[in-house]
């Protein structure tokens, strides 16, 4: 009866004509976005019409935000992953030595004169494209490495662990900015720094870690949000609180004094370091969201260089790939749009978790670094709720008057919208061995989300 | 000629009415906010009649946006204040024992026990209301205090310089929250904190700043407002980068590990620690603006638990007092309003200079602190633009699009428009003894500028 008799209210959906004529006259209108979904119409009518799926993102949900994290030890990778001589792990689904891009290669290239599998560059070119070196994914261990991501039995890595859900993931130690490993340089330099990591930074974090005890990694990033923080290109307040945490600890563990002012210098000197924390802190929220059959929820998005692939709840560790697209941003120095690489690293795992580009509302600084506008971040960050399945209230960003970051990413909402998730990013030269020549933004190719949802349509029972 | 030929625009003042009424018809109409001027219409008259008045606000500004602020260095105030036994500085205008606040009085009373000057309160009591200690504002020596703002010769101040303008200010060390000194407490652990500052943290903090050089206290605020900091009660960036910056100078100058993880512990715990250089930091931009002939810039805004206070540009080192009003906000524990004294400290100087409550809408997070919206945060950094003379590109506030610091408050843009500063504080409790009760937000009484608006048309020449 109150339908009938109140006042009308106008919705419209498609162009704009009808409600532009209506605004003319005061009339109040509520255009609803809308457009036709991507993607194959009966694969999307099955995974609508999945009794299980409603149920199986709420888990999804529920899980990730359930997920804790902690910093628990630092140690290096081939007691933690397990690596032998010869194996290493990188970022992005699996590729072969001929389809790695320019930076991938790079890393691989410093990692095998690193291990000192090869003394120069053509040697070692040699091994990797020779299959006398073993490579795999970062996640298909439970890790994850940014940008080229690549991880060598003597490099050491940050270990987590969500007691939740009994998980533990891993990154390596973050090197900086410039010419570094995962942005694919492998110069004397870059070399040097990676063995004062393993022998003087790598321990000096562990003794602190362990002196201070489990460092509450989630605790952190929640305050980094509300500290002009996004998690993936600016973790300022992170690196610091990090510092803040563990200086004195490492001071009583016993390091060197003159250790303890080098690992200051170094950690304090790199905006960036806690990146290398934020991440796995994100895969063990994610990770804590797979295998639940029936969720379309994105559990991974991933880049080598080349190709960009998603795993999703309901499939499983399957990776859903399509042509990585190049990022659009700021350059550094004399570098322009066509020295940059297409996009790469594991990084993108913050967006899986919502924070990242899907929160750069809290981070409206972030745009004199990848580019944009503050209202452009705003309207972002506002725009992921469409496509994701819940809010976190851990991740509070104050600026929407403290809304939950935009979390579980729905493979349905994203084909149904067109919307794709927004990632901001760093860029590496296209060519091994340049390094960073800046950072800008991307998304994921559609294909992606499709063929995931293809794969989510035959894992559903038949509609009817 | 275009006057006439174009389409008509629509403004209003005064009662919304008439704005209300064309808007029902789909026009266009633009209200201009407007209300009758506060004050002496006779003194207005005479101060906007001033031809000096608008170049001489120029100059204030052009020198508040110039002056620089770097800590040089950490020593005791009998050293750095010239204060001898039984000296005393606080926060505020003058004010006598008869008239001071219970926080003021618990303040003078800690000051007296520590310097040896008494050994029971009682003893101490007498001392203070007998006469036999001597007390003036912190602002008469170029200095500033927070809360009661009580600093004694044994105190370790930071030394902070503006190079610019050949110009020192101090602050004491900030002594963390609940009960503690500035905030009228006393008792035995309030002192043993003093004595440790005095003997650790003070002497830790002068070898650090010696070993590093100056430290560039402006620079560290310019990324504080991008980190979600506004400075007067939030400074949990600039503490962390404060520590950042210090830390591996303390261990290199041969500081002991157990005082340098001792000070590192100390400082991190306190999120306020920062506070006590911002302060400094603002005092150097306001006073580059004082004495200048003809200027309606306000200079100082201090509260002493009693009186508010205000000192301008054109009228020199005269104080304008009005009552201070209490705080509105959030209180601690069980503490309620009636527990609060009326607002108390200098550190009103950062509104002064343009942030705490004019840069809220860069510190979304702080409305958890000290109360309101967020909305309410970013209308107010928006309304203080209406009040001052201009804009420090130093400070930018990213989410108004990177867009100046609201700065130099001009008396006769708050009498002509009503609008006062916003000031956001901590709260002290009314009794000496208690310390910290809450944080809230709070203006100044309007007589300060009618005072200062009348003493400014007396400056002024003749009108015609």
């Amino acid at each position: 009866m109150t339908l009938l008799s109140g006042e009308p209210t106008i919705v419209t959906a498609g162009v704009d004509l009808f409600s532009e004529a209506l605004t003319a006259q005061a009339a109040a209108v509520t255009p609803v976005a809308w457009q036709p979904p991507v993607g194959s119409e009966d694969a999307l009518a099955r995974v609508m019409a999945d009794r299980r799926r409603l149920a199986a993102n709420e888990t999804a949900l529920e899980r990730m935000l359930a997920a804790g994290a902690t910093l628990v030890d630092v140690r290096p990778a081939s007691e933690v992953v397990g690596l032998s001589a010869g194996q290493f792990r990188h970022a992005g689904p699996p590729i072969t030595w001929e389809r790695a891009s320019g930076p991938l290669r790079g890393a691989l290239i410093g990692a095998t004169l690193f291990e000192g599998l090869a003394a120069t560059t053509e040697d070692a070119t040699d091994l990797l494209s020779g299959g006398a070196v073993e490579w795999a994914p970062c996640h298909s261990d439970g890790g994850v490495g940014p940008m080229a991501g690549v991880v060598s039995p003597s490099m050491w890595v940050f270990v987590l662990r969500d007691e939740a859900h009994d998980r533990t993931s891993w990154c390596s130690l973050n090197e900086g900015l410039g010419k570094v490993l995962r942005y694919g340089a492998y110069g004397p330099e870059v070399i040097d720094r990676l063995r004062w990591m393993s022998s003087v930074l790598g321990p000096a974090l562990q003794a602190a870690v362990r002196e201070h005890g489990p460092v509450d990694v989630k605790g952190i990033i929640a305050q980094m949000v509300q500290m002009g923080d996004e998690g993936h290109n600016r973790n300022r307040a992170g690196t610091l609180m990090l510092l803040r945490d563990l200086m004195p600890a490492m001071i009583d563990a016993g390091v060197a004094s003159s250790d303890v002012a080098d690992v200051a210098r170094f950690v304090g000197g790199n905006d960036h370091f806690f990146l290398n924390l934020v991440m796995p802190a994100c895969k063990l929220q994610t990770a804590a969201a797979s295998d639940i059959p029936g969720s379309t929820v994105v559990t991974t998005m991933a880049r080598n260089g080349t190709d960009f692939g998603i795993q999703v709840s309901g499939t499983g560790d399957q990776w859903f790939t399509g042509p990585a697209n190049t990022p659009q941003g700021l350059f550094l120095g004399s570098y322009g749009p066509d020295d940059a690489n297409p996009d790469i690293g594991d990084s993108a795992i913050t967006e899986t978790a919502g924070i990242g580009g899907f929160a750069m509302a809290s981070a409206p600084a972030i745009v004199r670094f990848v580019g944009g506008t503050v209202p452009d971040a705003l309207r972002t960050s506002r725009e992921m709720y469409g496509i994701t399945t819940g809010e976190n209230p851990a991740y509070a960003l104050p600026i929407l008057d403290f809304r939950g970051a935009a979390t579980g990413i729905d493979v349905t909402k994203v084909v149904r919208s067109g919307v794709l998730p927004q990632i901001n990013t760093g860029m590496a030269g296209r060519v091994a061995g340049v390094g960073q020549v800046g950072a800008g933004l991307v998304t994921p190719p559609m294909e992606c989300f499709t063929a995931a949802l293809d794969a989510l349509g035959e894992a559903a029972p038949p509609v009817g």
